[in-house]
């Protein structure tokens, strides 16, 4: 990996969950499109069927005319495979199947409780964080074992749970989890500043922002356009569509796309704590007491979607069919920016061009307020080899406490996975904020997502 | 203040709320036992002809012969009359009246919010802070100004808010917050050591804990008599009596007395955090999500009343009319120890012995996890002159948990008072463990609530 | 200051010490060369006269067709006025005369004691210190009082004490030092670059390193320029260069300029700490013991130059003369980067381009394990009316005690200046490296040394 | 170790180092008197014999009818057998010969570096700490394996690193060290008492003072006599004694005995900083630049002595001698209380009365500005099973930075030792105070003295 020009050295990338569609193609997409980057990416996944298809799509990508980063994509059968001496490892992979999701999803519906996706806090976030920690726990040995060197990129939910387990297996690990959540709140400045001043064409990344919290609970307390101070114009903007929300495909375009809102709950959060939340109103609304999340009908009032696991089965079909057809040349991938960062800080760690972003880490003094250690989404200053996390500061207090019952509630649910304690997770379930159950009920769901999720809880007393 | 034999110089003691009743005798009761120490108090009331009547009392019960302690009562009309010159302070007043107390304890009754006493957290709690702090901004200038060296005993609730308040206004005021609650619970100790093992006899104060956490909601991670670890025997207690309860004067004495419990609270919680709860359950259970005060009938199954504010009302009458014999000398104090420690830290704090105690204090790092200056309740030292905290050590992830979010809701409530911020306040009002109501719904409640007490909120804008 | 394009509104900048001739020049280049930004520089010195020249110099230049940056210079007669609204303050003073300067840097002399600059630790720093605190509290009132929002960039030394008086007073300055010792550092890597590897036209801010500790003493613990890693190349460099020494302009070119170093001291610390040091030699030799200025041969022998103060007579001598010249118009400056970076920093303060460079500010957990608040440099993201500090992580220890050390001493300087405390004063002189004599010759020499700078230490008891 | 009544069940201690003489004699002394201890003493020692003999010594002594306390003593040969299951582990060794420890004294002395003690810092304190830090790695191991629920008393110099290796090597150790230094100063007081106020009979521990510091550079900065505050009295009786200095025995008393001194370094330090030091001047010496151990003649106007290793010799020889004599029964074991307070410890960690007492530990917030884990010397609470530091605060920058440097110092030469770094000994070698040597001759002192204990250095490289 030593170059002092412009375009790195050949990089292996060990992918694992390399068998996933949609992320995979992005990732594909964008190591195409990067013109300084070329060496091999290894797939690895549980379905080893699914990395030989991507591994299949990936080489007939990379042997097009059109495409500048070249790779070699091979599936590999093993995690030591993977890792051995690679430069990178992306994690992506998705803990259990359908069936534990819908458990960790719908069992709490029968109780009243209502989450939008369920994957990262509240009593789905809770039960699949104790699913994937024996994943991650694995995972973070592998790499101490064979690639201790390598930079990892988290990619799976929950985010701070997952990146956390690493840095507990391996404290020296070089890993931080990204998110676009952020992103999609940069966009939405992007649309304000057209709508509010008809300023059009910024780059999302042009919108300068300042990321205190947790992710998918993330705050921005200063936003800016070059000399443009963004928060009142914000609160404009909060004022002109608070009744109504605004998306920039159209305030109902969440009736189409299971994935939008019209950003309702982020608006009245700006009116409540006066910073704005920087994720999907589907995650921020839970981290919240189910105010937005009260009933399906409160739902819909603040405009957006609950995903039910059986539109995410659908979904899934029509990817494994898309897959199919793109492994065999019969549909080509297209071609275009993914929007994630991944490819960018990539480059940025090899030396190819500082990179400040947000990014998932250990608090070391970048959250004020926050406990050393825990799992913190800010800015951080990507150089070669080098993450270096800016200051964000502290989030004023009514959100502070929002926020730290959460981490709070993350380090407890993480200590219950690894030491496979019952009694401290009940702890943490009971202390989720969308928990408003009395103990009896809140027991008798626990015990039910434990028993569906329990196929994945090996050596658990349930 | 010099002195090197075993008896002070004389002292003065400026005695704020001077006017009390219960407390008053307590005090004067105290004072008149211990040898060591005479002097003047001065009795500082809003109701001057309270404080002269409690003048009259002390000085008819310092002119007894059975009265090893000797001091002069004299009441005075206004605060630096009080302090001036003086080298203890004692606060404890009553913050406002019965009305406004009648509705931070009722007025959430409307909307299915139960508390026992409403005078710490919950609805009540806080509302009764928003008004006592601009008495405590009054009281601390004065300290500053009057006798900025003067050590000051604050035994007003909510006691973290006030004295908070003292050390944000004069950040070096001696100031300490003392509270029975522990003490209660090494009694319940003493009462476990003679049913389980047959042992008779023993002190309060010889059964040692570690105290940590905040005032009414502290825990014990440890707890001996002599070389006895309470802990396991503490567990068999808890086992032994877990359906029926407990309480020394029998199990059903919470049906006689308003303030007593049967401990039901208590030993669930250590059940379910594996600590001693160290404050009565009427308080403890203010401070968890609404299990235990879920409605009347959960709290008659846990065995201990809510008090509703008439019985105060009543119970003040029968006081007044106590005071005026007392005053009058148709009825004598009844000398004997009041089982609080305020006269014995002001032995220690003149150099009459060392005293290891549980004290409420300004976090230098005794709590670690919580905050820095954060008021919390602890060991320290006292001795000449001095109040060192020792260092209690950490709460267990769970409890952290819960007691870190009263830490930041007092904090926010402190800040709200100090700028007279509502809509800071109601973030705190909304995010108390008690409130599980929808926004609007809370809205309504806090509302009302301000309302009722917005004569002791100037220049509020409610 | 509201803009969205790529051209800021006019600004006002107030340069304090605007009579300086080399500082005001380079400025004064640098806003000639810059665009994106025009408006008012108000120089503000005790030398009115001076600063006229100085506006007479600004704007003869600023009406040249070959500058891009336009700007109206004005000298002002009082520092309210030079403030008063104000988008910047630039402080660039003197303390004091030459005559002081002597004294700091050869009253030491009479003791054994050598310094190279004398203007920011050892006796003649600290005295210098003393001098300098009470002319930043006076600035810093005003800033308090007229431009409580602006930024204020300071370049006097001793950079650190006058950074942190400035927060001292005034807490919520916006305020930051900026210095180019780093930059120098950088340059030596272009070099190396070049010389080992035949890489050629690197530019300085391309060398991407991590900064550490307290200007003036600052240290990387990562330096790159592209993928590539430099410390095994400076190793190499190093281990090749280390008896003779290495300069660009030739290794004997300490000889010609006073202000050039062979970079032997900054060579012999890495062999013995492991990190390289980021100033140069002269300023670094003073911070260690008086190994490297024990007496002038040592100093020779380690190829660089003390700066005798009767050079800087004869030098400014010059400076006046060529000022003259400049104001009348009889020379024109000299049109070219100046290599300071304030003009980038305001740019990027504006919002006209994100900026990762080193900053000495108060820690707020950048430098771990220094106390939070106390001056360092490291670097830090500069955006829209925001500097936030990238947490630069921890010395190892043996660095970490030579760089706490001048930490505290520099913390004790700063609260005996503040209290006019001769003997906590003391106990920072005593304290300093450099000085290694007996206690009744250090107080001679200290008491020597106040005498003779009593001018500026109004209130003090000498 | 369960008990309700006063006694303690017995209890087994192991004594490391258990053929050592005096500290030997003054335990069986100290136990022989307590009767509510009573149980087995293991001692071993690497010379077997001398615990054999100690082990008849301390049966004689526990056969005599004036004995209260009775205990079994063993001689064991290995550390295993010592410390299995043991309730207390004492560590009390003696690292090296007496020939080590002439190296240590006196070959720094042929540089003009002069020790008084040389066992804690200094040239001689960082060598024997080198070699003492592998038994200690030894001991802590054994007691991780065999022991891990003991308490851990140590009394071996270097305390602070020694005591800090245990904490390295066993993170959950229940480790701390002891140090009589404090006691004299406090005992210095009772002496003041008498004679500035004729106040007679004051117990050494009446006196209570705050504690700061690390072990044999501790400090006072409150002491009191009951309502007595000590400070004023000091400050008199430093005036009155400054220029003869004091000594309870007589002002020439340090000439008879070479432990003694006549206080003049602590009094002189009072008048610079402002505390009282709290051990002997020939420790206080050592921590400072060599203003008080320039040379023999200054070290004899300061009035006390340098004790020469060999002196050590003779006298040990004399010890020998009389262990024989005592061994043997020609000799009675003198009764009486040893001064030392480990009996008193024992007691309260049984249960058996809280004590609060001076006790070096890993920093957990009692000494707020010293780094978190470094070993320094505070007050504390025993009780049962726990020692809970007590916050002792700050010290003043002037004194912080002389504390801070030894604090880094220790914490570098325990990672050199643990790591074998030549490199980083040195680090902390040349930056003590007493070193004030050009690095040539630093090294070449630092390289005699590693040559001469290389013999305990396993595994260097020297």
């Amino acid at each position: 990996m030593t170059h002092v020009n412009d375009k790195a050295d050949p990089i292996t990338i060990a992918y694992i969950g390399g068998g996933s569609r949609e992320w995979a193609w992005k990732l594909m997409s964008d190591l195409a499109l990067e013109e300084s980057l070329s060496g091999e990416v290894r797939l690895y996944d549980i379905d080893y069927a699914a990395a030989q298809d991507n591994a299949s799509i990936g080489n007939r990508l990379s042997s097009r005319t059109d495409v500048k980063g070249k790779w070699n994509y091979t599936a590999v059968r093993s995690l030591p495979e993977a890792l051995a001496g690679c430069d990178f490892v992306i994690i992506s992979i998705f803990p259990g199947t359908f069936e534990e999701m819908a458990s960790d999803v719908h069992t709490p519906e029968k109780y009243g409780i209502y989450q939008a996706v369920g994957d990262t806090v509240g009593p789905g976030g809770l039960v699949r964080a104790l699913r994937t920690v024996p994943m991650y726990v694995e995972i973070a040995e592998g790499i101490r074992d064979y690639a201790p060197e390598a930079w990892v990129i988290n990619y799976t939910n929950p985010m701070t749970i997952c990146t956390a387990a690493l840095y507990e297996v391996f404290p020296k690990i070089k890993a931080f989890g990204c998110c676009h959540e952020v992103f999609g709140t940069q966009r939405l400045m992007v649309s304000m500043l057209a709508e509010m001043l008809g300023i059009e064409g910024v780059k999302r990344n042009e919108i300068k922002v300042n990321v205190l919290g947790i992710n998918h609970f993330t705050w921005l307390d200063s936003a800016s356009y070059k000399g443009l101070d963004l928060f009142p114009l914000y609160k404009a903007f909060v004022d002109k569509h608070y009744e109504e929300g605004f998306e920039a495909r159209g305030t109902e375009y969440w009736k189409t796309d299971i994935f939008a809102a019209a950003n309702r709950v982020k608006f009245d959060l700006f009116r409540r704590y006066g910073l704005i939340a920087a994720a999907g109103d589907r995650h921020l609304a839970e981290f919240m007491p189910p105010s937005y999340l009260k009933d399906p009908q409160t739902v819909a009032e603040c405009k957006f979607s609950l995903t039910p696991v059986e539109w995410r089965v659908g979904h899934r079909k029509e990817q494994v069919l898309r897959n199919q057809r793109l492994a065999q040349g019969e549909e080509q991938v297209d071609l275009k920016p993914s929007g994630e960062e991944g490819v960018q800080q990539i480059k940025a760690l090899l030396g190819l061009g500082e990179l400040v972003t947000n990014v998932n880490l250990p608090n070391q003094g970048q959250m004020l307020g926050l406990p050393q250690g825990a799992v913190v989404e800010t800015n951080a200053v990507f150089s070669r080899n080098s993450i270096k996390p800016v200051i964000a500061g502290q989030l004023p207090l009514g959100l502070h406490s929002l926020v730290a019952r959460h981490v709070t509630n993350q380090q407890t649910v993480l200590q219950a996975a690894l030491t496979k304690d019952k009694s401290l997770a009940f702890q943490a379930f009971i202390n989720d904020p969308l928990v408003t159950l009395d103990v009896k009920d809140t027991e008798s769901l626990f015990q039910q997502m434990l028993d569906n999720t329990k196929a994945y809880l090996p050596g658990w007393s349930i």
